[in-house]
């Protein structure tokens, strides 16, 4: 029976067809790997996904965990998953071998562990934040920092967790106030309390690993006095036996409409619960150098984005393999010109507006996990290319497409999921099945690891314009590269390259022609809506890049690969031609809405 | 302090301002209202839905009613707020004095309504469900039928429920299989099980009426052969007293991803638990005559259609007060060119992206309020006009638009509870706040009551072509006089209306053209698009409607009216370009897809 979860043959096509993932094998950090070991990954975590993951999904949402003042209980299931996932070594797939990792290509890590966010996106949420954790202290924590922390993490006895937002500071971190006092022996004290902390408390590991953003006294003002600490919910000996509890408490967990299988939290530093060696504040461990902390992060959060992508893409996609799978087995009414009451009801796939539902979220979901391995196909390259030039190239693409992996599937795979339910009719808005619950679980995507108006001022404020818009001129660059061997294909395929080309030639125009006019806040002001239409330009693209891929082959999956393409072509792209001509007007509404008037 | 529910400031300039609400009492139905009397009902409606409703909105969420295989248990709260609606005498607001109802005016007793719908949707459902049913039986039902069951309905001793669906027969009521078997007495014996019936067990009232669709044996096939029949709970006898139970029993209750306040049930009839008569089967009584039972059904079914689109306006309006109000209160970032990180942080609603996405909800539920206060004024035109002439053209313009009115509220108005998440940010996701409820709830509204594709097909296939294009017609008339008016007044209402002129000439242009190709399949197969396209352009029309009876007036009431028009108009109303263009070139996309593609 095929999965309802992903598709293999998609991932397949995507990653050996089109990005090549094996030629990987030929550098020397994969030189261990093989098609084979890349293979056996997918179908691990497949396994994983179905025997572990997916079957305590729809109990971990109706049992969310719970804290009576002191201890957190979670179902058991939750547990036996992540044990499952230690042993079978996924925490390190993409890192090094003397940590303890895999080595694996980042893109064969995403494919694979979008099967888990697929399965179970709470459960999955406690590796995923482990590893973005663990390759951040790789990067920039001290040798023994990676002792104590990385390791366990990467073996699955310790979790991490990130700490950035605080009640009064979501979206603006440059207004955080948890401090950090120096103390003699180079430690630091923390004092302050953080919100939204996804894996901030549990027991389901032998210690958690916090990473904290905070302030020390008489640092810069804003975000550029921002440090970052290690502060572990135990103290780690010297011989990596578990010290002392540290005073990082659980305040309260949040109750939230979905993902409510993992534990999302308040949590208190130094309010004076513990007081390890006798001290208030709870024991922090600087990470690189003072006041730097944001930059460090940002390579987390980065991370983070292109995860929380993924994780969006596989609810719209297993979303979607349901619906088309009720689609093909539910009976209801005829074809709209054939209505003699007597003959046998048709499967609704049979009905165009259910075809439009279907074909959309093959579009939406495809595309975006396209996107999203190709993103982290960059950050293979990125890591491993031979010259400067290929991983700066490398870099300028991931910088711009890093707000868009982040943002379109948190859009448009939510999008899906609404149609996966309409597809279900009454039966999608109940609890019996599973739609109901990717809908509300993916309505959290738009919001965490920056908001979506925070995606569009990194894209347009930043983004584009950064290193003399080197990155747009980048994206340009591969676009034209694509649309050029589409023409050079000829018929169809030359025919969506010029309509493509027409439209990235405009959406560049309208760029330059935003900053032009020298006035900041109404360039910004539409901000939204030009990450709207940046997107689907990006993915419209991405389809072209499948259909090259593609080639000539026959098939249905190949058909239906083209003619999800000539969807998104159809229905979709031109939705950007009001978009740009919107902000070629350089629109003014919002600015001029004065808050009185509401 | 202002209402989070509504607005009664708007409520007011749409029903006296515009609609002339008070015009009506010089009709003899109305003739003992008065502008005092509309006014108090607007007030006791408010008061009804803050005291009684609206604080237990969460609780019912929380606590859905629970069934123990005899009996069904629902929180305290729910039954003492529908006593309270009984005792001030709401559900019989629109009746006839006759049968105690109060005769109001259709678009007085919506718009009271609605502050219910606000406050508390799934509690507001029974006496909607039941206002419906009763106005049904009032219409068709005999005077036996009226005295057994419309009268103690209006008296809120009884509710009503409409029982249509089958698990097999969702949107095909063609395909229903309840039996209705004639008896000696006239009575007749009903055998079936139907699904998803709102209302259909509780203790709240003494007796619970269904209305239920069945196939009386060698009737004709498909719908034409269906008939309608009360089939209560409990029987009447001639005083009035209850009799005998009868053979409609809970089967099982559907749990939702919302609405949980309100039972929603899977009912069996005739299958032995009861006996009534000594005989087998669920006793029901035909209303009107045999075979008829679906054109009954849809004068309920159209009222329950803008019941359904008032009850997602008033979700999307509160969602709307409750962001603003947050927008309003919470201080966080800076403006965009103002970074100075010791400048204080300045409330959201500051940020032209928060004010965008607080325009957006304000102009789709605005819109929306007002088309549906439109419709009730049409109903009561329809029902009250002078002239046949008036009374059809009435008539025409409420076909035309039902569809409209249900669809548009259930897409845009749950889209702007999506907006009002994100205003929230982190806090919107949580259950502490109220959003993430109404958008939960608001999701039932595209599927209830006629899916948006059953909504689309009503719209193209028979309301745009019925009576030789006369309903579409007079809409195209009421719009030109409307772009008429706007013209003289000049100035920038005159720019609106060249703009919406070219929209709806192309609208009907293409409406034409999509026919006079004769291929009614792909006439039809993107008839949700044109759903879409349709009701934008009937949007933007009300809003320039607004605009007119706003005039010249100053103020931030009046200022906000217009930004919110622009905004529909600068941001909304260009989306329908790309619809119309699909739309023209009659796209095959999704009936080339072959199931097997997928």
């Amino acid at each position: 029976m095929k999965s309802t979860l992903l598709s293999r043959q998609d991932l397949d096509f995507l990653l050996f067809d089109w990005l090549l993932v094996d030629e990987l094998t030929g550098r020397d950090r994969f030189s261990e790997h093989s098609r084979e070991t890349f293979s056996d990954t997918l179908d691990l975590c497949e396994q994983l996904a179905s025997r572990y993951f997916a079957p305590h999904n729809k109990k971990s949402d109706a049992h969310e965990p719970t804290f009576d003042g002191t201890k957190v209980t979670i179902i058991d299931e939750v547990k036996e998953a992540l044990a499952a996932c230690a042993d079978a070594e996924l925490i390190g797939m993409a890192m090094d071998y003397s940590l303890g990792g895999a080595q694996l290509p980042a893109t064969v890590a995403q494919a694979g562990f979008a099967w888990l966010f697929a399965a179970n996106v709470s459960t999955a949420g406690y590796p995923m934040l482990t590893m973005a954790n663990a390759n951040l202290l790789a990067k920039f924590g001290s040798e023994e920092q990676i002792t104590a922390f990385v390791k366990p993490m990467i073996a699955g006895r310790f979790f991490g967790t990130m700490c950035l937002s605080e009640t009064q500071a979501g979206s603006s971190l440059a207004d955080i106030t948890t401090r950090a006092n120096r103390c003699a022996d180079g430690t630091f004290r923390l004092f302050g309390s953080k919100m939204w902390i996804s894996g901030g408390e549990h027991e389901l590991t032998e210690n958690i690993v916090h990473l904290v953003l905070a302030k020390i006294p008489d640092g810069p003002a804003g975000t550029k006095g921002i440090s970052l600490f290690i502060v572990p919910k135990y103290l780690v000996n010297p011989d990596g036996t578990l010290g002392e509890r540290n005073d990082v408490v659980l305040a309260g967990l949040n109750h939230k409409m979905g993902y409510r299988g993992i534990t999302n939290t308040v949590l208190n530093f130094g309010e004076g619960v513990h007081q390890p060696g006798g001290e208030p504040g709870a024991i922090g461990y600087l990470v690189g150098d003072e006041h730097r902390g944001l930059t460090y992060m940002f390579h987390m959060m980065n991370e983070a984005r292109l995860g929380v992508g993924m994780g969006a893409i596989a609810l719209g996609y297993t979303g979607y393999l349901k619906s088309l799978e009720y689609a093909r087995s539910r009976p209801q009414g005829r074809p709209a010109t054939a209505k003699d009451p007597a003959a046998p009801q048709v499967a609704i796939i049979e009905h165009a507006d259910v075809k439009r539902m279907l074909l959309a979220q093959k579009s939406y979901v495809e595309g975006a996990l396209a996107l999203a391995l190709y993103c982290a196909r960059l950050v293979d390259v990125q890591n491993t290319a031979g010259s400067d030039d290929e991983r700066e190239h490398a870099t300028a693409l991931l910088d711009i497409l890093t707000p868009i992996a982040k943002s379109w599937p948190s859009q448009w795979c939510l999008a899906a999921n609404d149609l996966a339910i309409q597809v279900h009719g009454g039966y999608g808005y109940t609890r019996e099945y599973d739609v109901e619950q990717h809908y509300r679980d993916n309505r959290l995507n738009p919001i965490h690891e920056g908001t979506h108006g925070i995606q569009s001022l990194d894209l347009l404020g930043r983004k584009v314009v950064q290193r003399n818009g080197a990155s747009l001129a980048a994206l340009h660059g591969a676009m034209s590269e694509c649309t050029g061997a589409a023409h050079r294909a000829g018929g169809e395929l030359a025919d969506m390259a010029a309509r493509l080309d027409a439209v990235v030639q405009r959406l560049v125009a309208v760029t330059a022609g935003m900053f032009a006019a020298g006035d900041i806040d109404a360039a910004l002001a539409n901000s939204a809506i030009y990450l709207e239409a940046f997107g689907h330009v990006v993915i419209a693209w991405i389809w072209l890049e499948q259909l090259l891929a593609a080639g000539g082959r026959a098939g249905d999956f190949f058909d239906g690969k083209r003619q999800a393409a000539r969807y998104f072509f159809r229905y979709e792209l031109p939705k950007t031609g009001p978009q740009l001509d919107l902000l070629e007007s350089l629109d003014r509404t919002t600015l001029e809405m004065r808050p009185e008037w509401f």
